[in-house]
């Protein structure tokens, strides 16, 4: 599995994490239930799970906002975020039609687990995988989104064709999960910013890489196209997280941000896309039911700019991070959904 | 059961349709799965669909808006009704821990009927009735939904402890489902406004009936009020309909027109609660998938008055006519939810 | 000058502060410029000016949000209020035409006084005055403004025809502005709510007064209503202060509820009325251009209850006290608008 | 005065309209005053207004909503977009200092007119021309905003130092107001996108044409950088017309879109500027004050995308025409604003 970086391709001028990933920010953990077979029926879809506070999030909750590019899709939990600027549990990524089963596992899992002391809204968002997955099949559990809660943790995450991502597709390529990070310095000192995606939006001709137009360098004629136009421009989830003390309003900032990101890479929030972006910060803590008053911090807005600049850079290279891992994948009825020749990239590139 | 009309109370000025009902706007189908059991576990909820346009709104979509007035409580679909302003299937309510197999319900019952087509996102709203019901069992199942949806009808509602109802409590008496609607007379003519509620917040000495202060009448001393305060506060779902030919940024102006018939009987939209609402309009034909541009109506917003009245005065009396058809019941760890008397109703209201 | 209190009618169960007004908050002071002449064109207008912090709310910036329950209005700088959550100069009420000369002379005022060092966008709000006066005269200059800022002050208010309410109407009688205030308890301490209106809305019918449909029974035979209906139906400012440390998330959840006072007291948010709702807060400094982080206090929402119920009760009084403190005012073409009389308010409020 | 397509550079795959100017949409007429002396005070100020319909806007409305990427700025008669979808005058762009008087302006230019039959709230924006502009001398009236009504027509544009954007930068270079126009095909037929802005924000180090990274190509060793880095950084204003067809819903699709063009160019949202996307669509006849409802016609959103790529490409464009035809400007205490040089951009995107 390649990242960009793998490649000698560089997004911006902030210097990521260790890991270059969304767990970068400490706390935040990844698990991803990934569903990869053919019988009874092709399945080709899972659950990805992000849990902040290395599974505190229940006790101690973040602040959290979040913003629409183009709403083609879901998320659930919106009206308490928008209320309370919270977000009290695990956040989960699957397919457009089992958000539901997701959803209500969290709430199962809280009460398995003794965690349902305050109350929480679980936020599970979506991408279509219908072309190579049996969408129809409805093949993830209860147990399936539980286990990639279980499985969460911190270090490298996996990319491209896991979890949430496994059947996704993205600029015509086949695409997935990404994640990226950098460090931001600011006046109250260095905070990280980290961006996990699920991409399956775009047209091959508006795919730019550090704004180079690859997808129209790579065109149909050296990798097919695998499905008609229509069909390919869905989705992508944003998430991103920063250990900056920032208030739910300031997570709205750094959400749109996301927009930067995507829309560099190619991006327009397409009529059948569900772009949306959500962004919490572990820079406080908020002990669920306290008796009194909480003791914050709040970055100033006018040192904001490099978490803005973190944002964009590191979802910019989240996506191209899931286009490099993804692995080209056969799925429902046959379908072939190719991966982004890393060659025929790196020769694009180096063409500018 | 009874409504509040049988017992000589009126609320406001305007005329109900036939139902005094969301079922007078045409079209308006309205279907309850209630679960009353005790064994294996205790069940005491439900499922309650409301289908637009006779059960075709999956192609021919209905515009819509929402408004939230506490956002302590989840309504999924909401990015997509934002960003298009138009919903294409029908609307479910429940209990919190079972929005999302009510969700997906409504994707698997689209699949089984082929009525996929057009990519719709399913709204669903829930209140929580883990006081009476055993929430934790998880008693609603895809069937039930799919059943709901099934048996919806036009013509009179049943209320009270039905549906989605079942289990709720209001202003810490019984409460459950209420429906009631208004003829609004406009310069572009006559259209009619329904609502229907579900009823799950409010404090016993907060509620008022037609502006008498009834809840400080029947205090704890008449009716023992059955639970500790703090658990009694919690959401209300609120769906209007109309006829008339509204576009989407006039359907939120009547989501939030709710507001006004819900504090008027004593809603404050506390902290734990979910004051949701969502209002669609079926004046015009959204067919799905047009080959050309839609031809509309617009109701001038001039001419939006008499339904903004319409929209409080049905939203108060639909909450009283919850309150009046719950019946007495007896539910999880034999917690016991007490029906608003209508005699003392009677008396406290005939008093001023 | 009489209020509510006066005629022995009180509006629910909280206790008001010492001065029942806005300025119970600490440091939030108000000052009136009120323009009442009939040459050379007829003056029934003025400004009103709300500043927070002793004055030094230039250097010291106070969490806040709004709510807009009919947006035919004016509120000035509210995107810097939803992205950032502050507000950092005065806050003016004038009329319609004349948002303008007013926000800019905010501008003005600080420059003179080498206060615009940190960036800052005015707000000023507005309702329509040009029944009773001459609004096409434009009379409020640049010094009008200032005078308002220079003679702000703690203490009682002045109420009914004066400021920014000079020349305006009230559910048909002569209205203007109103203040109230309420002591809330929570469990991080006491804190006070203070509410200041500038009313101009509503229809004589409509009119409530804790619950009593008072607006019936003084319908236009005993106090003609002076001109056609439709002219009546206008705005409502609603200016929302707190000590309570409250985050901007939180701001925006006390401003939406004024919505329920005014409800309550026959609001219904006409198509022709601009209801926009500003809260702030004054628990956190927020000294502009800091180096380093904010150390801040937030209110659990957990306890926020109390004060929804203050804003609630707040607004209802500060309307009425608008109502009750107007007289009569004979104005522009010589049309005249009467004052709700005392002697059948109390009659009527007493009948119940 | 030249523009970008003078230089040899285009930007997307579609069409132009003749002017390639916001005046290709039929009936949007743009007039520009334009405040460039020295005695007594320096100006480099101005007044820009978009008027539509041929300048019967005040009695035939458009459908109208507005995006904000980053709210550190002004536009006021939002509440009244948000709750009606319409705007009903000229739209105004000045100096951050004077959004009141021209604000004001419109009011009494309606009023000498008698145009002031239907009720309306000025859209007025700005964006801070103080480097340049001694802004403290307030040096636009009434007399400017009304002329720049007056002047307007159609036909081709005045770019760079001219009207709102005399005195403002773009990227560290002399910026100002640009425009520029796509044609889209739908399958209701075609239609056309035009682009305005206001150009006052940016970092040269991020400037990118084509996704070329020319600012850092260029960088302040060719042409020195005239003020401080934060000073440099502040607010573009875009205003996005078409004779699509459209909702206000889908009005407000459109104005998000505006980001992707500004992301593409180089804008972040950094925390001190003011970005702010406004949109209005013709495709409709809304006569103020109508007897009965409106007929109209709605694009369907599956056939938005279009148009989304139009309003990208056309953002984008417009900002560079902007850069490419102001010209070095020198202003208040002897600053110098150097106009991006032509050679050194056409070598930069011709090294790609």
């Amino acid at each position: 599995m390649s990242r960009l970086r793998d490649l000698g391709i560089t997004i911006g001028d902030m210097q990521p994490g260790p890991q270059n990933a969304i767990t970068d920010v400490p706390g935040v953990m990844v698990g991803h239930t990934t569903l990869i077979f053919d019988e009874p029926q092709v399945a080709r879809t899972g659950v990805t799970m992000i849990v902040p506070r290395d599974g505190a999030i229940w006790s101690d909750h973040v602040f959290a906002a979040y913003h629409v590019f183009n709403g083609n899709g879901e998320m659930t939990g919106l009206p308490w975020i928008d209320e309370s600027g919270m977000i009290g549990a695990p956040i989960g990524i699957t397919n457009t039609f089992q958000v539901g089963v997701v959803r209500d596992a969290i709430i199962r899992y809280a009460m398995d687990h003794g965690l349902y002391e305050s109350f929480f809204l679980p936020v599970v968002a979506e991408t279509y995988d219908g072309h190579l997955n049996d969408i129809g099949a409805f093949h993830v559990t209860t147990e399936h989104a539980i286990a990639a809660i279980e499985v969460a943790c911190s270090g490298p995450v996996a990319e491209g064709n896991v979890g949430g991502g496994t059947g996704m597709n993205c600029h015509e390529f086949k695409g997935g999960i990404g994640t990226a990070s950098r460090l931001a310095e600011t006046g109250s000192g260095p905070f990280t910013v980290g961006v996990l995606v699920q991409t399956n939006y775009g047209l091959r001709g508006d795919l730019r890489v550090d704004g180079v137009p690859v997808g129209r360098m790579i065109g149909p004629e050296l990798v097919p196209t695998p499905w008609p136009r229509h069909e390919s421009s869905s989705s992508i989830i944003v998430v991103i997280a920063t250990d900056a003390p920032l208030l739910p309003v300031q997570c709205r900032r750094l959400a749109q941000r996301a927009t930067t990101g995507l829309a560099r890479v190619g991006g327009y929030g397409h009529n059948s896309s569900g772009d949306i972006f959500l962004a919490f910060a572990t820079g406080n803590h908020l002990p669920a039911g306290p008796a009194s008053a909480y003791n914050l911090r709040m970055l100033p807005h006018e040192q904001m700019d490099p978490l803005f600049h973190g944002v964009a850079e590191a979802t910019e290279e989240a996506i191209l991070n899931a286009l490099c891992a993804a692995e080209t994948m056969v799925g429902f009825q046959g379908r072939t959904s190719h991966a982004l020749p890393h060659d025929l990239l790196r020769a694009a590139v180096g063409m500018r």
